[in-house]
């Protein structure tokens, strides 16, 4: 089962924000939206194997870790607007202490910054960063399983990287351009459907 | 430089559709309005080789087609709702006869059917039907210049299929399952930058 984390450096942590300015006042949620339905949807159905992370850096609350279950979500559609309303429901949902609390079917919130994060997801997983300089992704056998990391439209700062790379994270490139988050997540399932199919 | 065709048959022709509500009084057109970016855009640019082509089916003023010309469009941006406000701008400009009218910088409009639409962007051309019975798109030297057809979440008909086969439609698939149309067009972009680079 692939698992993706998606760090927001300004994405919001209140649920105040407007689903009708998820660019301003989401802080480019819109972003991590598309990642949700890129990493969970396919034509007609969800991808039940994939578990997605988002991480919400930006004010007021943060950090904030939401996970989104491929095997438990329910009512994801593929538009930005009702996905968003699942991540403004989620951030309503009262924290207490650092358990993951759940907020709707599949989806679930915690007080998380990125160590913490990679304690949990990363622990027995091969960890790879998506990351242009790396490996060619038809190149390397990728494990089912591992936990893909990406960053948002301002990439993964030199501290992130660092985190990574404590935990021996593996750098794959997709191709020659640099695509949106939500574009590399769906040429990464692509890669893996392929790579599945062949075993 | 490739060219892009997606048929939505029920996305609306009216320019009255709300752009909080896309996936209803737009007739899913948050479907085709995801194809627009996935199709022109990148990680922090427009892909200014890239030509996509709308045709829209809905109600209440089919058909109408939306060409979106990735070396003049300005302003996209890639969340679906200030993209959907480009297509709404479009479905207001006034239309005479069958001659293409510009509604933004690199966004123009006319009266068009697919044989129609095919007639221009086809003459030429290859034509490339994405279906997952063609040939595997990793197998097959993808023309640069081709004209990439899809359709919508209901696919495409019997009729338009035989229209597509009567230009001499190439078949051809992108990986074991079944992707929504703009993943298509992620994963297709992926395989022509790589062909590219290759060459």
């Amino acid at each position: 089962m692939p698992r993706f984390l998606v760090v927001g450096h300004r994405a919001t942590t209140s649920s105040t924000f407007r689903l009708d300015d998820l660019t301003g006042t989401g802080g480019r949620l819109d972003v991590l939206v598309r990642c949700i339905t890129s990493a969970l949807l396919v034509s007609h159905g969800a991808r039940r194997d994939s578990v997605l992370t988002l991480l919400l850096l930006g004010p007021p609350a943060a950090p904030r870790a939401v996970r989104f279950d491929g095997a438990r979500i329910q009512r994801l559609n593929p538009d930005e607007r009702s996905t968003a309303a699942l991540v403004k429901r989620a951030l309503e949902t009262p924290l207490t202490a650092h358990v993951w609390q759940p907020a709707s079917p599949g989806i679930d919130i915690a007080k998380r910054n990125l160590a913490r994060v990679l304690d949990e997801e990363a622990t027995g997983r091969a960890v790879i960063l998506l990351d242009e300089a790396g490996d060619d992704a038809r190149a390397v056998e990728l494990p089912a399983d591992a936990l893909y990391v990406l960053g948002d439209h301002e990439g993964l700062t030199e501290e992130e990287r660092a985190e990574l790379d404590r935990r021996g994270a593996r750098r794959v490139r997709l191709g020659p351009l640099s695509l949106q988050a939500d574009q590399a997540i769906v040429v990464l399932h692509n890669e893996l459907d392929r790579q599945r199919e062949k075993r």
